[in-house]
């Protein structure tokens, strides 16, 4: 029997989960709702996707007993209180990254997950790519003696006007999220020690840009940049005693991989529709592990475990306090 | 007539200077001596340069009348002494990078060049090459917009022991010099908020490796790494606004330059022997600049003036004490 999504918000990522879900067997994966508070916007959006029911508010959705788990593809700064919605209303959760605000938030609706004996999980796609498995393999394998050092970015231009709007927390949280992940992958779970700066704060106190350090035991480092203002390369190397492995632009999505020199590309299924951001289609993979996960009857996959978004969340949270960044609300 | 060159040490770096030396003009620059310790060294260093007179004693250099100016090739640690002694006999002096072991001893220099009306310069060849040139030519056009993002890396790799056995002075002298300098040159005289790490300290309590953040006005800010356990791209880039100027692997003696995602290869002089270093042929950019100066009177550089050696070697200083750096001796 296939499993019936729920889409929550019509946002750019939402319409790729949806065009990447359009490569998938219908009789594993359909989309049965979509809910926007614009209704303008939910009635195109399922038109566009051909999804039966379009709602204009969120409680439809959480309803809706026609839906097995939802996706919450919202603006970030919405991801709590919707998800804490539907778990509380008995829905299965697929939560967009960043998972919420703060720590704290994570903690709150692992326990709500936890307590209703239902599936959450933070759509930390990357770790699902190929590009990330063989990352992983290649240095279990010794590929390129120890790793000491990763560099990684991700840096996307952002005029400051829409930067001044958002409230969703900086470039750190939105941002770096994803190599902190690859730090805490390779590194973890160890605590590390955090330097780094801010160049420019927002009047509501959150970073445009920000350069950071995380020191591990035994002189592993990860160096990695986050900024709204300027484009940077959006790769991720881990470098070793013995070589590199290079995840290409953009590395939490890469269909490219360098192992010491080699390039190799990875093969993913073409979609019907263009995604709007790059290599969208491999959100396929983590929407196959929540099938995987929602069949065996488990509650949080073994390759994003509520454990590892927690020690994300207070990760980004210690790095934000550390470097002067203000936690709006 | 032409400079008359004395060469002190028989390094690699000697090796390749007199390489370099060796596609100018005869009738403009010639090596007339060359000093080692060793004897053997100095004389075969003498037959294979076709040199007049080969010494194993600094202070025959000293004395040498037929030498109008010193290269100083000898190990960092002995540049501040032989400097010094060659300074106080009356030579011109030219002295590879890193200058000295720390910023009084650079300055001491300057006061002894002052003092005895001699010229003397820091062999910092990245300004003098073509591809730098061209990277502060179109930054002054504002072809990238705003300047907000540096990121370079100078990685090498090198056995425990011979990390161990040297005295020179860590990863972040030896290496991100030329980092630093790159920051001084785009966003200095400003001295920066100084962020940042090492990984690795070495017996001696100097650094393995470093990761440093440099912190200007107007969120201007610069990232870089310098490490002797594992490679590094060692490239620079510069991210602005509107785009990025990248110098390729090595990047402080790039013959690639990228402008905005266009490469441009720039065309050195061939070389008669192969040098141990990459581009190094490009030596004779600083090497036509020492005659200029010398032909003009004049006894520091505009390019690489003894205030910006100076202000260099004090915040190279002031890194290293922040991150935790012993400096040995």
């Amino acid at each position: 029997m296939a499993t019936r999504w729920g889409i929550i918000g019509t946002s750019n990522i939402s319409h790729d989960f949806a065009v990447a879900m359009g490569t998938l067997p219908r009789t594993e994966h359909l989309i049965t709702a979509v809910a926007s508070k614009d209704k303008v916007r939910s009635r195109e959006f399922a038109e566009q996707f051909d999804i039966p029911n379009a709602y204009d508010s969120y409680s439809l959705m959480a309803n809706d007993t026609e839906v097995d788990v939802v996706y919450v593809g919202t603006l970030n700064e919405h991801h709590y209180s919707v998800s804490r919605l539907m778990l509380e209303h008995g829905k299965n959760v697929l939560c967009e990254e960043p998972f919420c605000q703060n720590s704290n938030q994570v903690q709150q609706l692992v326990e709500l997950a936890r307590s209703k004996n239902l599936f959450l999980m933070e759509a930390m796609w990357m770790f699902f790519t190929p590009a990330f498995t063989i990352l992983g393999e290649e240095i279990n394998k010794g590929t390129i003696g120890e790793p000491l050092q990763i560099i990684s970015s991700f840096g996307t231009p952002m005029s400051e006007s829409l930067i001044q709007q958002r409230n969703s927390g900086g470039s750190i949280l939105e941002l770096a999220v994803f190599s902190v992940y690859m730090s805490q992958f390779l590194f973890g779970p160890e605590k590390p020690q955090i330097y780094g700066t801010c160049g420019q704060l927002t009047e509501c106190g959150f970073d445009k840009d920000a350069s950071i350090i995380l020191k591990y035991s035994n002189g592993r480092i990860s160096t990695f940049l986050s900024h709204f203002k300027v484009n940077l390369p959006n790769e991720a190397t881990v470098f070793g005693t013995k070589g590199n492995i290079k995840l290409y632009d953009p590395f939490w999505s890469a269909t490219k991989i360098s192992i010491n020199g080699t390039d190799t590309i990875i093969d993913v299924p073409q979609t019907k529709k263009a995604t709007r951001y790059g290599n969208s289609v491999q959100l396929i993979y983590e929407i196959q592990e929540v099938r995987n996960c929602l069949l065996k009857g488990i509650n949080e996959s073994s390759i994003v475990p509520w454990s590892l978004s927690i020690e994300n969340a207070i990760l980004v949270e210690d790095i934000r306090k550390k470097l002067g960044v203000t936690i709006c609300k």
